[in-house]
């Protein structure tokens, strides 16, 4: 898909394609649309980037509210959204074992219990053994930190939602 | 529903519960939650509406653009929120012949090239003959206008949600 197509979208055509670039959140992408032209895949991010980066910060931690638990009960569900899916999937999340299940759910219940959101980590450019190793680290951090570092997340998630409906190959870049 | 029990919940019960009060935006219902505890009905709905006016313009946009038309494509497909399609059933609006519905799809397309987001009205404060009059009124506002009166349905919509999730009803306040 190129630009040019990118930009003669309508708004219900844009938040059909863009709606979950940012997880469960299409207010972001119907926003986004509000900015066009864009002139490639970093303008475009850059957009959303800015718009979270504009939230108070209750917003800020709603985006991080609409994101699923890693290997949690909605991938035991079958009620991740496809986007999620692929990529728990793609880093060995749908494989554990039942100690290793167990192991994260306990992890994630002492992350969600301390920020008040859940652990975001962008799955894809992590493993199943790195995984809990992570969420143990940032367990550790400052709220005003983790929270930094969680929109972090939410970012590369997104950069790599855009790039995959661009067809851009980011390891070419 | 009472408050002792709404202020009991997790963020994950909070928008499982209240994530559709803004039609698919549960981000702000995600947001709310860090304003909790909550007093009453109005003290919910206040947040609600604060968090709305706090956006820039593009999200107040990304909002209403987060809307379904009225009597429009996603009525016809059975894709609805829940909650949407009752209000549109309840104004009589799954029920027009072919010519009103001809007559209101060019009316919200109309407004949608106008104004770049979709007519958005409290449907259950209006029938299906009023549907058709009030767009065509909103039309020929001044679009700053229209953004506010816009918004101000959006809000309707939300206190009338959060009545029913509440089981508080209205008609006695």
């Amino acid at each position: 898909m190129d630009m040019e197509k990118v930009n003669s979208m309508d708004f219900g055509e844009f938040v059909d394609v863009f709606g979950n670039v940012i997880e469960r959140c299409p207010l972001i992408a119907a926003a986004v649309w509000s900015q066009r032209p864009f002139s490639d895949l970093d303008d475009l991010e850059k957009h959303f980037s800015a718009f979270i980066d504009a939230l108070p910060q209750s917003g800020q931690e709603g985006i991080l509210r609409c994101h699923p638990d890693l290997a949690g009960r909605e991938l035991q569900r079958g009620t991740l959204t496809a986007e999620s899916q692929r990529e728990q999937s793609g880093a060995g999340l749908t494989h554990l074992g039942a100690e290793e299940r167990r192991r994260l759910a306990e992890l994630n219940a002492r992350y969600r219990a301390r920020f008040g959101f859940p652990f975001v980590l962008a799955a894809r450019l992590s493993d199943r053994d790195a995984v809990p190793r992570e969420l143990t680290r940032r367990l550790r951090c400052q709220p005003a930190l983790e929270l930094r570092t969680a929109l972090g997340e939410v970012k590369k998630i997104g950069r790599l939602r855009l790039a995959d409906l661009l067809g851009v190959d980011l390891a070419r870049l």
